[in-house]
């Protein structure tokens, strides 16, 4: 391996002040949000084209230099740490949005461009782009994360979102995967293979993502439960009465007491549904209706409605707001933050587990979910750099993976693999995990695409 | 390599009789309903349990000896022919259904239960699964040749309907893809890589499909418009206005005047709409009268209504025999079908040149396509056997691809690549190719796995 500091300046000969060494530019992107300590890269790059990004994985390929992907760095799982140090490319400055296709509900953007910028670019179009994390994420980070959310009961995560790609592979070249035609089937769907690879087999440099229309009508409602599985078999029952939920998103006790301290809401304290409908004036009506009785006929009661646009704000800024809101309860804390996703029949079993494994401890527990796909976080409030706290937290957490792995379900529905859940993937993939090495190992002989991570389990 | 003789002697020592060389048998596995002449794999194989499908590969590997998959033989592009003969695998006998997990929306089974099997098997639960390709196709065959048809415009097509995979790879090794939950980020993405693979990097043996509940209303529309133009234009202003369009198919004035012959029809000889709405009764009526309006708008009239179960099944069995309706427009003949997919926008200009080059030729020519998707097929008609009009055929369908490609789209939107399709590779996918050999190299080194398509490109 040729010395990092031999990539560093044949990366300054090229860029010039681009490229930083400074200690608080390092940090600011070895850390993320998730509860790992910061893992420094020895460099950043800040690329400003897909031809920039080419001549730097070029150098650090032929010195071996390790490379690492950076958006927004809003992952949760220590997705862009840099545990072998290397060069970080920072791609946040490629934020241009490139072409919007109305009649074909396509948009071609850069790899920096957030998903608020280009909602907010679409506002006249109609259209929008509906996957939702949580976080004003880098839609180029949302694709290698393969990042989901509140509504992708409805629109489908990024998996189903992403049209098209432009990569830059390891040694530099450029390839394309994919078109504009909305389905395609001549050959590997290289697309689906980057999206959710995590920066492991090459970056990003511009997606086409779908855009979807904006409903005409929306309506939201919340409905209390006196059980969990109440809300559950809600749940189940309005997906198989086909209505087209747009959100159904589970709080339990915790949250909603969170909710109404922080967000001054006065909702019961009890297992919780969030709902959105999205359709026509009629339509929504009618889902709304049937809704309502199936929320009855499970124990659902108090069904509210937020038809006005404000009330309807208010009602998600509480749900967005609900990691905060939670570490208010215990002032100074910071959230421990895990999910899973399993089939829907299992989610209350896998719910009510958390819950009691977490009665059971002495930390802070709250637990949410985008329940119409089976996937629940779950997070420990934890003081941060209280060791004890936080091994306890990752003790609950890996019995929730566990439980989920059980039931059938996957250690991740939306927050990935990064670091934090490396060690969980030989238990859910057995086998498969050989042809993951094998494809890494195709795509970058060398090690060098975030080093440490997917694809590196040999 | 060493001789195939040897291999089948493995094999007939294992399986016994259920190892066939008959030239009657193997004719019918090396020949499918492209135009493409019959090839024949040396020996048959129908397996019983994966375990068989695994000690079969493993047996071929190490002999350097071909293995092509076979389900139903309804592929169209050549994707069971037998170029370098080899073992064909016969999987139709792995036809059990497994479990149906209803609350999951899902179903577990065998690769060789085709799509009617499943759907009369879920009669009693109110889901059906709803990708359609026409042909009663096995599932693992479907799976593996990315298979769609006229409701994927609402359902989606096998990429985002199978949720997991078993998978024999070359050397007989099994690997489980993906679980039953409705998504994952822990990995790469090998279920979506095996989905339209044709057969080129492993056997699957068994598959876990989503399920959807079957609407509480349908119904249907037949709407003829003045040009096609007006038809794609109602299709765009129909997707954006975001009324959920369960089927939206265009027959062009050859494929009308042939229905009409054939299922007794008597629609108005015009570039014309079927459509499909799904939904509450009421959700159905406003959609259909939102759509009605738009075709209005767009010179389309004649909106007829089909709500009786009866109309609706004549009317979808008239676009179902679309085929042998075409044929019967000239007795004896053949079709030559070719299939591209295209940004919506330029679907018309698309099918338009595809007329016109038609036209302007000596062969009968029936266009209609899945027009919500910018998928289209065009149908030549020829007569078996006469290479003068095979050969024009396919410099026709050469012209529809090359106009496809430059409008943004691909080659195929569901036929597949086979051996027809192989030499559009290049132009479509460009440096990603190399990515797609280099994938093909990790998974099958040996190279046996369907060799003469996709990935062997070196």
């Amino acid at each position: 391996m040729t010395s990092i500091n031999h990539t560093i300046s044949e990366l300054e000969a090229l860029f010039g002040e681009r490229v930083s060494r400074a200690e608080a530019v390092r940090r600011h992107h070895g850390d993320d949000l998730s509860y790992l300590p910061a893992m420094l890269p020895d460099a950043v790059f800040f690329a400003a084209s897909t031809s920039e990004v080419s001549q730097a994985l070029a150098i650090c390929n032929a010195n071996r230099t390790p490379v690492i992907a950076f958006g927004t760095g809003t992952s949760i799982e220590g997705q862009i740490h840099a545990p072998q140090g290397g060069i970080c490319i920072d791609v946040s400055g490629m934020d241009r949005i490139l072409a919007v296709h109305e009649e074909d509900f396509d948009a071609v953007v850069q790899p920096g461009v957030k998903r608020k910028q280009l909602n907010e670019y679409l506002r006249a179009t109609g259209l929008s782009f509906p996957v939702d994390p949580g976080a004003d994420a880098s839609l180029g980070g949302m694709t290698a994360t393969r990042a989901s959310g509140t509504n992708a009961v409805r629109y489908g995560t990024m998996r189903e979102n992403v049209l098209a790609l432009e990569v830059v592979l390891p040694d530099g070249q450029i390839i394309r995967t994919g078109t504009r035609a909305r389905k395609s089937s001549t050959g590997y769907d290289l697309t689906r293979l980057f999206v959710g690879s995590e920066g492991t087999l090459g970056v990003i440099t511009e997606l086409t993502v779908r855009l979807h229309p904006i409903p005409a009508a929306v309506s939201s409602a919340v409905c209390t439960f006196a059980s969990l599985q109440g809300a559950v078999d809600t749940v189940i029952a309005t997906m198989q009465s086909g209505v087209p939920m747009a959100r159904i998103e589970f709080l339990d006790e915790v949250a909603i007491e969170a909710a109404n301290n922080y967000s001054r809401l006065d909702l019961k304290v009890a297992p919780t549904l969030f709902l959105e409908f999205h359709g026509t004036e009629t339509g929504i009506a009618e889902q709304a209706e049937m809704v309502e009785a199936i929320a009855a006929e499970n124990g659902g009661e108090g069904f509210a409605w937020a038809r006005a646009a404000e009330d309807r704000a208010r009602l998600w800024q509480a749900r967005h707001d609900s990691n905060p809101a939670t570490r208010a309860l215990r002032p100074g804390s910071a959230t421990f933050v895990t999910d899973a996703c399993v089939p829907i029949s299992a989610l209350a079993e896998n719910i009510l587990a958390a819950r009691a494994e977490a009665d059971r401890s002495f930390l802070r527990t709250k637990i949410n979910g985008h329940v119409g796909d089976g996937n629940f976080h779950v997070n420990y409030l934890v003081m941060p750099g209280d060791e004890r706290e936080i091994a306890e937290a990752e003790r609950l957490a890996a019995g929730v993976v566990e439980r989920a792995l059980k039931s059938g379900g996957t250690a991740s529905g939306e927050h990935g693999v990064g670091l934090g859940k490396l060690k969980f993937l030989q238990r859910e993939h057995g086998p498969a995990l050989h042809s993951m090495v094998a494809l890494k190992q195709a795509f970058d002989p060398n090690g060098i695409m975030n080093p440490g991570k997917l694809g590196s389990f040999s």
